[in-house]
Formats: structure tokens, sequence, C-alpha cells
């Protein structure tokens, strides 16, 4: 199927390049397609400049946010939390219409450093402010509380990880579920609603303070169900 | 050592019990001790009344919240959370200080049934606002993202889940944690200062609202390390 993704840092490269080995055709959109292609340095967190890793995918499409959004009968947003909402603007609020969209952003706050600040509040998460936004597409929660490389690559040496869903639409939920079983997540834990996004959004924040406390980043959680 | 627990619900039994059976003098605190001793019914959550429960557990004493919190070097808060800060009030803030106080209590609000609301908010968990309102004991978030009998007998059969545990006093934590090692606990995992009480107590709320979506109450948390 036809995928746009929002976003081309890590989150966004991950997926893209995961979905299109899955056979999917998939169009990654940035704020400025020239900017993107002309970094020769890799960013801040030492990811290689985003030239270098096309030439490793080359199926995956280079494009504006509008494309990208244009073009996905399914649109991933990749984005830093603060300016999703920004990047949907660019990208076009039709364009995601009648649409599932996933996403796996978080409302963070890196102005003061890090550990970063949380930015949602009970009742007005970043899934459900983004549900808000886009009353006509399918929003569901995924993929928040994990670094990229297990997103795609979930199994552990300590056991299998859960892939927490949440989100108003079963078949969206079902849709992804389907997409990640095939990579491997044994287990996905459906928590609910959107309004459930808020608990994986602070569920982040554990791996995330966990992650700058102990420099570690390669932790998921399980939830032990028995 | 003698240990006072404020709460004879079945968090407080259920810790109580197994501290007793370490050998440690417990006293177990209720508001009101003739009412606790006269109660024959199961409570709404199916567990006997005291008197059957002390009957299986004879070393350990009730008495009042204040009998119990002066008598404890070390003193475990079991009470609902909305009622903590009444309890303590009940149990003289003064019989608090210099000690180690676990707070095992979660922020909800069971008025409009159940799963319950929040009703912490970021920087303002219960965690924290105990600890401010002990400015002088070393408060230690524990036990909160896992049912009772979980508490006390953490294999599971998918696993070994984590021992959470915040706070701002790390020889507290170490107490904590060398206490629960002994009941089986691999994994104790200190996520930082009393700050991180907020995340515990969003923790619980996956746990609480996945269990009231699928009646599940023996789920508990592992964060895969690698």
């Amino acid at each position: 199927m036809k995928i746009g993704i929002i976003g081309t840092g890590i989150v966004g490269r991950t997926l893209a390049a995961k979905l299109s080995l899955d056979g999917n055709d998939v169009l990654i959109g940035t704020r400025n397609v020239n900017e993107t292609m002309a970094k020769g340095e890799p960013d801040g967190m030492g990811n290689p400049p985003f030239k270098e890793w096309q030439k490793q995918n080359q199926k995956v499409k280079l494009g504006t946010f509008a494309e990208a959004a244009k073009f996905g009968e399914l649109i991933l947003l990749a984005t830093f939390g603060d300016v999703t909402k920004n990047a949907i603007d660019l990208a076009g609020k039709e364009n995601f219409k009648n649409k599932v969209v996933v996403d796996t952003t978080n409302p963070l706050d890196f102005s003061k450093g890090v550990p970063p600040g949380f930015t949602a509040t009970l009742g007005n998460s970043l899934g459900e402010q983004i549900q808000n936004y886009l009353p006509d597409s399918k929003v569901v929660k995924a993929f928040n509380s994990i670094g990229a490389h297990i997103m795609v690559n979930p199994k552990r040496e300590e056991g299998d990880p859960d892939f927490f869903i949440a989100g108003n639409y079963d078949a969206a939920k079902k849709q992804i579920s389907e997409i990640v079983t095939k990579w491997g997540w044994e287990s996905v834990t459906d928590l609910g609603d959107i309004s459930q996004a808020f608990w994986l959004e602070a569920l982040a924040m554990i791996w995330i303070n966990y992650g700058f406390k102990y420099n570690s980043w390669s932790q998921a959680f399980k939830l032990l169900k028995k």
C-alpha cells in the first residue's frame, strides 16, 4: 500500500525503511526537500545525513509534508511532538481525511535541555489533540514508548516487549497490529480509546527518564500478564 | 525491626503479614480499632473482615494510626490516596519524623465509579505531596503499580517484573530494595528522586485501566533492559 511518513528523523526513517522492505510504496515527507538533501553532517544525535541514508533505502521517495500526506493511504506522524500540529498544517489537513494516522510522537519540551519536559495534561494528551485536530481521521497512538531500532526489531534478550496501542477505531488498531505482528511483536496490548494516549505518553517519560539516568536506550516495557 | 502500617486494606494486610513472617514486629493502624474489629462481613472487594484475617496473622498487632506511626521505625502508608494526608494527620505528623516512610498509595478518585479518575498533576504527584507534607521523613514511592499479591510474591509465569522505586534518599531506597529482594524481586529499578513518583502513579493507571478493561489483576510491568 501507499504510506506517507511525516518526518525524516530516526523514527521516520526506521519505519520508512521497514515498511518499504515489506513491499509498500513509501514517501517520506520533510519540511524543505532541498535543505534535507543538502545536509552533509550527522544530526545532533549522530544519525547520518538523509542523503546518506537514502542511498541504502533507494525505494523510499522523499517529498514535502504535503506530498507525503497526499500520497499515503496510511500516514505516520514522526516529528518532534511540539511541531506535529504545524507539520499537519503544512501537509494540509484535507490530505489526512478518512485515513488512518499513526501518531508516534511525544509531548516533549527540549527547550531546557534533557531530560525533556512533558507538555501534555490529563484529557489533553498529544494523541487526543491530534485526533481532535483531525476529526475525520482514525488516529492510532503507537510506537511512542520505545526506541526506533526496537520498533522494527522487537525481540529482546530478556523477552518480548509489548506493543502498546490506543485509539478510537478498532479496525485502524487492527491494521497497525497486523503490520507489527509481522515484524515480530508477539504481544499487542490495546489499552483502549485515544484518551489512553496520555498514559502511553507518560510511559514514554519513564522510558526517557530511565534512558538519561542510566544512559540506556535499548529498554522496552513488557506487561507480564500471568 | 518495628514496622508501622497505616491502613488495614488488602495492601496493608499483605505487607504486614509478609513483614511479620520476615521476623519484624508489625503494628497495623486503623482509623477506629473498635469498628475494624467489629466488622463481620467481607469488604466491597471481597476481602475477609479484619478479625478473620488476624486469626491467621496473630503476631500482627492492631492499633490506631497514631499507635502504628509511633511504633514504627519504618512506616508504610497503605490507605486510599485521597485520605492519605488525613491519615497522617490522625497519626500525628511528629510520629513520622526522621523515619523512612514508604508511600504505596495512588492519587485516585473513585467518586465517579471505575476505572477511577487520576488526581495528581505533573510536579504534584501524591508521592511529592507526602514528601512535602513530611519534610523530615524520607519518603520512598514503591509498590504502587502492582497488585497486593504480587508485592510479596513477584515471580510471574512470564518472567520477573521490575520493582520500581523513587525517592530523594538513597539509603532509604536501599533499605526497601533489600527487603523486597529477599521476597524474590530480581530487578529493583530506581527511577530517581521523588518527582519520578508522578510517572509511577501514571504507570499505576495503565495497570488499573488494563485491569478494568480486561478484568485482569495479575499483570505486572517488566522493563526489559537488553
